[in-house]
């Protein structure tokens, strides 16, 4: 395989792939909201489409319960090494709109940056693997490697059935490695390679008090009122050395060695680059620890919403009925998400005051997740990053969580490069999100260079152990 | 002038009446939503065009930079006393109206009470004076005493415009005696009469933090949540007594005699009635008081509102921007709003930690009220509910405020008689408000007492002191 040729193809296609990429980003595939089931099932045939006419085998749309599962294959390169590359069509909601300086399923290009909703995260950074395959397979007619591509559509709401999915597949989904593109770099010319991500757990707290709407004249100073019950819980939540007061939260939190956090001080961001990612002046959190250690290596919980009584516009003085108050933890090793759920349970039930209810729903568990820096896979991406950003990669460790990395290793015995193509001023989650079109092209030949680069070194390794077997599959 | 005749005109026109006060019902003419503003215009017309109808003289719509005023007068008893009647045509949002049964502004009766939004408050019960008015005027084309109606439009949202109408009309609206129908007994057969009134104030807190939402993971546990800062606030503005933090609030409030205290507990309603009115099963708030005295003579905060970040359906892992908070002190003698404001805003200064910033907004003040209960108006309002109901009133006090009140004694020396028609079920501020219809019609009877009584009680003791000429006005 000549991989001058496959970047050459992709070099001289940028305008036509960024207005491939541009038709990806205009589907509302919104999961976190149910009246988007019908855009999101609509982006999901549109990428199997997409796949198909790139010339990738065995493209499925397999439906979930939840948003389908988008599949494709090429496994013509017998006793050859398997990637799988996983990546996510869902996005979160683009509310507020009206922060949106560009309508956010409009994709606009200004200068050196595409502006669109899930432009980064992830449709964006999905789309330079796909288009390496589509260089590959237009310039040679075949792949380095053999790839199985997994494309979901719920990684913003817990990845709920993807990981069934794999569990239920282990034997068709075997690979030698996986890739996912879902995370930052530190700046255009210094690449990273994540090795460390963070775990979650979802929660809603309701607080109920009383039946109806009362007059808060009338009933005023005698009745307990579910705004300020919920507003006295969730304080409870931290004590004041910013760390979680719910008690066990830290029993199993790991320590790590003095070496550790020394290569993270010399490779992470300081204080004052987290600050400026943030747009704010002043950080928070846990004493004893940087902002990025408090962000990696320590768990957080974080309010992600609240409401409760009457918030419109003008007055209305009554004692409301409820308060909703939503939080996402952020969980590390050696949390574990069920068990921190029922810690959280228990403490909210206790902190509860007679006079109101509470209904506590936790939801979406995610796993902590580490990536083994010396597996020769993950060496490998280091070595295509060099070649496609012209830097070597650092390793970072990620606040967010990619569910489905835990997956890969528990079910499949298989690490993840986690390769970003993501800038820290992409405005992932938020108004006005982009992704830096040079990364995009980068990265379309970073991946080019990483199947190369992975079929060289497994071929190297599998003279040591037996490589696993592409074969037939049999997807369900 | 023949009282049996101006009863037997209200009781044989029941249906007629309650079929003007239906009509009455329909506006929407909610004060605290600017877009109902023309609603409320409509409102004050038909009233003013109903007022004309029934015989009083000089009624007009007098334009505010708010809502207009309703006014009208019949001052053709020379050497009478003269009685203002106040009552207010706005009313509060009907939200959430799902909750409603009925229609929020289609009146409608079930058995003997009436459903709409104002049927108690403050429509029905302003009703009862208009109609009193009416069969007077239809049975001898004349009232015993001089009147002077004042209906704002204003009354839910502080009366900002009507205080300073007052003030500038204190010449024109020379009385003896003010009548305000806008509060409640304790049961159908069992009259009351208000003697106090807390005050308050309004406020709103909104906390700002990031620019822009932040991804949870990312920034998680090292950026300051403004959704939490402002539950950390608001938390600490009660301690573990239920007693309100803010250093100084206590200072100014009156403490009441041995033997005040025994005659409330006596006369009030017990803890179990206003647990019952509130349908919850516990009381709360400051140790050391009864449930009827926390809401009367101890001061209270009652937050009215809260949100910030993503409260709709679905998940998002942010960190938001901001959160706000509404909220309204009620305040008792002899606190200060304006003082009470400046203390609220110290505190919350004092308590924003450095990471957010914080907004702080007090408006609509209100005097705390207290009224003479040995007043010959006072004794001539208990005698009319006595002949109207069956039965003594007792003195109550209320938890609310009518901001007028304050107003009739300080610039134009009155005292104003409390006599509400409301009952503890009316769910005035809450969906399916209603009106108890016998209440409205025993309402209707007592106004016809209250104005003969009136009459006699103040031309008795006008052979000691002047009586106020009702004469000419000049009203701007």
């Amino acid at each position: 395989m000549n991989v001058k040729g496959v970047l050459g193809c992709a070099r001289t296609r940028h305008l036509k792939f960024l207005s491939e990429l541009k038709e990806f980003l205009r589907f509302r595939s919104v999961s976190s909201q149910p009246e988007r089931a019908a855009d999101v099932k609509k982006c999901a045939s549109w990428l199997a489409r997409h796949l198909q006419k790139i010339g990738l085998d065995s493209v499925r749309v397999i439906p979930t319960r939840g948003n389908p599962i988008v599949y494709a294959s090429w496994l013509r390169a017998p006793g050859r090494p398997t990637l799988i590359i996983y990546g996510h069509y869902d996005v979160l909601p683009a509310d507020p709109t009206d922060a949106w300086k560009t309508p956010p399923f409009a994709p606009t290009v200004k200068e050196q940056e595409l502006y669109a909703r899930g432009a980064a995260d992830d449709k964006g950074q999905l789309f330079c693997h796909i288009k390496a395959l589509e260089c590959y397979l237009r310039s040679g007619r075949s792949l380095p490697v053999n790839v199985k591509c997994i494309f979901e559509g719920e990684e913003e709401i817990g990845s709920t059935h993807l990981l069934p999915f794999i569990a239920r597949n282990k034997k068709a989904l075997r690979a030698d490695a996986a890739v996912i593109s879902d995370t930052k770099m530190p700046a255009p010319g210094r690449p990273a390679l994540g090795y460390a991500q963070r775990g979650g757990l979802r929660a809603e707290i309701e607080v109920t008090g009383p039946p109806l709407e009362l007059h808060s004249g009338t009933f005023g100073g005698a009745v307990l009122n579910p705004v300020q019950a919920a507003c006295e819980i969730v304080a409870g939540l931290h004590d004041e050395h910013g760390r979680i007061a719910i008690p066990g939260f830290y029993d199993n939190v790991r320590e790590w060695s003095e070496g550790e956090r020394e290569y993270m001080a010399r490779t992470g961001p300081s204080d004052g680059t987290i600050l400026k990612d943030a747009h704010v002046a002043r950080g928070w959190g846990e004493h004893g620890y940087s902002l990025y250690e408090r962000t990696t290596i320590r768990p957080a919980i974080t309010l992600n919403g609240v409401v409760g009584g009457h918030y419109g516009p003008g007055v209305k003085g009554v004692i409301p009925t409820s308060a909703v108050v939503k939080l996402s933890f952020r969980l590390v090793p050696d949390q574990d998400p069920e068990q921190i759920g029922a810690l959280f349970r228990d403490y909210i039930a206790r902190k509860t005051p007679p006079s109101v209810k509470v209904r506590v729903k936790t939801f979406s568990p995610v796993q902590p997740a580490l990536v083994d820096r010396k597996h020769p896979a993950i060496r490998a991406a280091a070595l295509a990053l060099k070649k496609g950003f012209g830097s070597s990669p650092v390793f970072l460790r990620s606040g967010g969580s990619i569910p489905v990395v835990n997956s890969f290793r528990e079910e499949l015995g298989i690490p993840t490069a986690l390769m970003g193509f993501g800038l820290p001023d992409d405005r992932i989650h938020a108004p006005n999100e982009k992704f830096h079109l040079p990364n995009f092209y980068r990265g379309i030949e970073t991946s080019i260079w990483y199947m190369t680069i992975l079929a060289k070194v497994l071929q190297q390794r599998s003279q040591q152990q037996p490589m696993v077997a592409a074969a037939s599959e049999w997807i369900s």
